[in-house]
């Protein structure tokens, strides 16, 4: 297939690229004007875009792809005023360009990433009702509101996948385990919340899976096709249990003051576990992934 | 009470403003830079905003409103790409700005319009199910899912009154009754779809009374309420009454070649028939408010 992929100068976009290069496909990657490309995977073909709507029909138009796998996004853990026109540009008005080039090109499918926090809570018999742990989430749920006009008036068949955390090799993030790797090095006291939230990892390989299942699925459904599937770690633990399974796999020392911060406001405290895509089982076990993790560093 | 009101300038917006005036509030209109202030009802406070989200913070902070009411929108029938960007400024990026400049300033109650396009089709059990006629109408839904975290996350209250057609004194939108006005001055025939496609109006009046019914119930509501209600007009006519009204109640003649041109794509053929927004009922009926407006001409 010939694949074109947004967002993958970042983590997980950049490891979905490499998988579906690996599997044979032909993958263009779409970029801003000005990004650092030199962590692209050099099989992509790369399409520098330049912000406007006519660009992006453009490209879409000249690469002609088989579908389109939207990683792009910005994340803000807790939006800041200065965050909200980079929210709305990323998440919801490149987005919607890029869903109105997809329809005037005849291209019909897409993968794309929503999140398990557009899940604060929610009842069994509606797993999928929307309450956003934050404005990010808020965001990527209007999203799926403008796919449902294209999926609807043009056919769109769309498939997303909510995720939960991520981890693996080349992530930059700053996330739990890069944290612990720093105070495991420098000896430093880390003052944490009380640890007692719930929690789950993917490793990105397992991610890429789930995009590569996802993509046999919307490119076989029916015209005007709308799903969404959770995709996360299957072990679920708190963030003390966590750290313990750290200093197991790692055997390094991390010192921690637990409950020296409070829980960040609405801190999840349970994960959303909401049904998981068809056909798509986790293949890295948390334990495993962290050893080869923490092996490379 | 204090309003602050968005879309002040324009045609239901300018009769809110004056309506609000009229009943005692204090109130203050934000417009753009550059934009044109001269119909601006004179007892509105101008506020000028730069664009920013944090010059909208400085004004919302600064004029310190009981509620909000924003009308602002950008509305197109069917969007060309050229639209794209516009619709997500105004009715996404401009209003994520003021759901956070509320937010942060304390001001928590905002009445807010929807339309009953998004919902082009229904099932009697659920009268809310998300179905959008066009773009402009996913941008309505998307909006409504950022209010929902400010809802839930800051204890927002919210009240969307999904309006259908909309008529009355002063209005300079392309609408049908100014090409039945334009038609039957020139002469001219006019080539037109089938008609069958069965519609509603509002006289403007009739949508002031629903904001005044909308404000009152939102500040009496508790703290993170979201709600959204239909206003639209009791008589359900086809196109072809209601030009036949519009002779009979103007005595004008206007002639109309049926069926010479296609219904557009998703043409509604059947209103929305949403739960009416509680205690307001319609006061100006339709040819009472048509013959009143033609006078007027």
């Amino acid at each position: 297939m010939r694949l074109l992929v947004t967002g993958g100068s970042g983590f997980v976009g950049g490891h979905v690229l490499r998988g579906m290069a690996d599997d044979g496909h032909a993958v263009a990657a779409v970029v801003r004007g000005g990004s650092d490309t030199s962590r692209l995977d050099t099989r992509a073909q790369v399409l520098v875009h330049d912000g406007s709507t006519e660009g992006l029909h453009a490209l879409v138009a000249g690469f002609r792809p088989d579908a389109v796998l939207h990683i792009a996004s910005k994340f803000v853990a807790q939006h800041q005023p200065a965050d909200i026109d980079p929210l709305i540009e990323a998440n919801l008005r490149f987005g919607c360009q890029l869903l109105d080039a997809m329809s005037r090109s005849g291209v019909d499918a897409i993968v794309d990433f929503g999140t398990s926090w557009q899940h604060f809570h929610t009842a069994p018999d509606e797993p999928q009702a929307y309450h956003p742990v934050s404005l990010y989430a808020a965001t990527k749920q209007a999203f799926q509101d403008l796919i449902r006009f294209y999926a609807e008036a043009r056919g769109l068949r769309a498939l997303t996948l909510k995720l939960s955390d991520t981890y693996g090799p080349g992530d930059t993030r700053a996330k739990v385990i890069a944290l612990l790797n720093r105070i495991s090095a420098s000896g430093e006291t880390l003052a944490m919340s009380p640890g007692d939230q719930t929690f789950n990892l993917s490793h990105v390989d397992d991610v890429v899976g789930a995009v590569r299942v996802a993509l046999a699925r919307v490119t076989a459904a029916p015209a005007g096709t709308v799903e969404s599937w959770a995709v996360r770690g299957e072990e679920q633990m708190t963030l003390r249990d966590f750290v313990q399974l750290y200093r197991e796999v790692t055997g390094r020392a991390v010192d921690i003051e637990w409950g020296k911060r409070p829980y960040r406001d609405r801190e999840v405290m349970k994960p959303w576990l909401g049904p998981l895509l068809p056909g798509w089982r986790q293949q890295v076990p948390l334990r495993e992934g962290l050893a080869a993790l923490v092996a490379d560093v």
